[in-house]
């Protein structure tokens, strides 16, 4: 009887290449397969960041989902992709598959993971998020002593974004793109603009941070945040 | 004139020694002084996972600190630390003080930057939280989708939490400890017990995991939290 493969789900960071870990260096190496997301034709951000330390005669299989705008989107395209690697996994091959930031925030490794993990032992690599990144980066403290920190997704209805807001002491607002402008002025109605940065491609070579009240564009690039720091003191 | 040295806050990740960035690892290779906390006669957790980078020339600064109770704790504690690190940034040397997990998220080191970014240049390198890497051990997602996630201190009184639970869809609870029975009492009566999990010492050789219905114990150590998965769709 023959082993089967283990899928690797391999956090990469937000893009900075020196943010990668020790043992996702190491797993990308047992791997004879490496998949990663690939968008409307851009160049993957994960594979640029772990290229360096695939070998030569890795297979490399980009794969193709449509950006989320539903609550429950290509769930078939998620199926062929699942199918697809556990074709390489029966043949006792390990598969790697890259994700930006970490492997089970956001993003669509989950959703391959959770179609695989009954079938195919499973090892996740953690990796840093953007909004670690990004206060990295401004040298920012995210949550000291007994205060509490949220992660929302600004596609949020403003509703339920102030309802939240008003929940923690800090915050990150992912997924900002086209809810830019709205969300701006909904952080300015809840007196929070002074407190919020903009963070865009973090730890990219071509990244943009300031305040958010400075940056008055209507929208933003899909890999963008908005950084609320804890209240002064 | 005299260069200073740089000051650089070390994301240690939470346990795992693979789970260090080459970053962390480069940087902590361009440092003269390593700082790193001591509680009370333990050996150094983030100590342990730097070590096999350290040069054997590197001076070595173990610093104590009061585990925090009140909302300010020690500050006359991090005056001293700070000043001590001053001296040898001012001679040139460059200062890594090691911080478990991310140096921004909680802990000592952002009191340190306070009181030295003024004065010396400061990078900090993010790391893994232990959250993350507790979801990476049981391979469950975090957050998917439009879900929003939360950390929070177990240290809050039970009416904040249950607010705070109330408007997040996934959670970790950290800082656990003597809170433990506490806690998982309140989870019980917001009907989120069957979604919480245990950890303890994440990613350590003495881990331990197991759904918080299972954990009887009213304390806890200090590295431990609950992490609270998603709702099940």
């Amino acid at each position: 009887m023959q082993m089967t493969g283990t899928l690797y789900g391999i956090g990469v960071g937000p893009g900075d290449p020196d943010l990668l870990t020790l043992k996702a260096v190491t797993r990308l190496r047992e791997c004879a397969i490496v998949a990663y997301p690939e968008a409307d034709g851009r160049p993957s951000l994960a594979l640029s960041i772990a290229a360096p330390h695939l070998s030569n005669e890795i297979i490399r299989y980009p794969y193709t989902l449509p950006i989320a705008h539903a609550l429950a989107p290509g769930q078939a395209a998620y199926d062929l992709l699942a199918d697809k690697l556990a074709e390489d996994l029966d043949q006792g091959h390990n598969v790697a598959v890259l994700c930006e930031g970490d492997p089970l925030f956001y993003g669509s490794f989950a959703e391959v993971m959770t179609r695989l993990s009954p079938r195919y032992p499973v090892e996740v690599v953690p990796g840093i998020t953007s909004s670690h990144a990004a206060a990295a980066v401004v040298c920012q403290p995210i949550v000291q002593r007994n205060a509490s920190w949220s992660v929302l997704p600004a596609t949020l209805p403003n509703e339920e974004l102030a309802c939240k807001l008003a929940q923690t002491d800090a915050a990150a607002l992912l997924k900002v793109g086209r809810h830019l402008g709205r969300v701006r002025r909904l952080l300015y109605q809840l007196d929070l603009l002074d407190r919020a940065i903009y963070a865009e491609r973090v730890s990219q070579p071509d990244a943009r941070m300031m305040p958010l009240a400075k940056m008055l564009d209507e929208t933003a690039p899909y890999f963008s945040l908005i950084f609320i720091g804890m209240k002064p003191e």
